[in-house]
């Protein structure tokens, strides 16, 4: 993401590409303070030090802002971690991963993502995740053996997990989803 | 849903209950219109006839009463289908709920009701999902079948598939799902 995908087509470094970081860093830190009401359009410009008009102009709305915000959280910073065999690698990767994704915070991200009616932010998010599946897979293969299909990765464990942030009051523990990891690895039916 | 559910505890048939009954009549018709830069808060409220302000104190935002029409749009106005075998309801059922959910309506729907920061209305969803399971488990269970569980439907049929809606740009056919359900009825482990 970063700068290829600044709208209106901005230079790195130039203004535009400035008033980008400049007014994502603000929303991190209004939200980093944790108090709902405090992010709105002028708390942001004003923090930013942007006129609230600038926001509007280059993202709309502040669902819009919001989105590419959660959009450039959930790009994962690292590799999957390589722990020598590939149910150690999804299963670290999975602890992970509901771990971020089940917090407050991580929860708030999954809604910001889906909102301001950008689904191309959203489309991002299961790009990143076949990023980091590939990466598992590659190094499964290179030792040998079998990995799943990324389609099934999502279908059986991130789908579900998704599901529960954010249709359910309740988001099981990560022992719930390595259970389903397992059902996938050892080709095993789900539990009825 | 309905009366129990209206904000400020309005009495049914009273003012409260007529302002609701109005105005998510008259999101429903803008919608209907499909033009979404129309769907404001001052355009709904001069189609319901009460004020914006009547709007901002009752449901806070657009957002918030566009994730109350959703909640009620979801709503299943019927019992699923019975077919005489557990498999023939849960293939009619899933083939509507594709259908209805891979609309362009349906999936303006499901992003709708996530929106709005009020969570009861996405678990409402996944309330009206498991009692239509259970009208269904139930009808099986007096047939002498041996239905799946209701968390491994969603885990398994429902989630992939408002995860493919919400992120993704295409929705696979109902055949895609009606494999995955298969895969369950069968207890057979997915395709890898």
């Amino acid at each position: 993401m970063g700068e290829a995908r600044q709208r209106g087509g901005a230079r790195p470094g130039g203004r535009s590409a400035r008033v980008q970081v400049a007014v994502h860093r603000a929303v991190r830190e209004l939200q980093a303070k944790g108090e709902p009401g405090e992010l709105t359009v002028p708390t942001v410009a004003a923090q930013a030090g942007v006129t609230p008009s600038t926001i509007y102009r280059r993202w709309g709305s502040l669902a819009q802002l919001l989105s590419d915000v959660a959009a450039e959280k959930l790009r994962p910073d690292s590799e999957p971690e390589d722990t020598g065999s590939l149910r150690g690698d999804l299963r670290t990767w999975l602890e992970q991963y509901v771990e971020e994704m089940s917090s407050q915070p991580g929860r708030a991200m999954v809604r910001d993502v889906l909102g301001g009616n950008q689904p191309e932010n959203a489309a991002l998010c299961s790009t990143y995740l076949r990023q980091q599946f590939e990466s598992i897979q590659a190094r499964a293969l290179a030792r040998g053996e079998t990995p799943p299909s990324t389609d099934v990765l999502l279908d059986r464990i991130v789908a579900p997990m998704i599901y529960r942030i954010l249709f359910t009051s309740s988001v099981p523990e990560v022992e719930y989803f390595w259970r389903l990891l397992d059902d996938v690895l050892e080709g095993k039916p789900a539990a009825q």
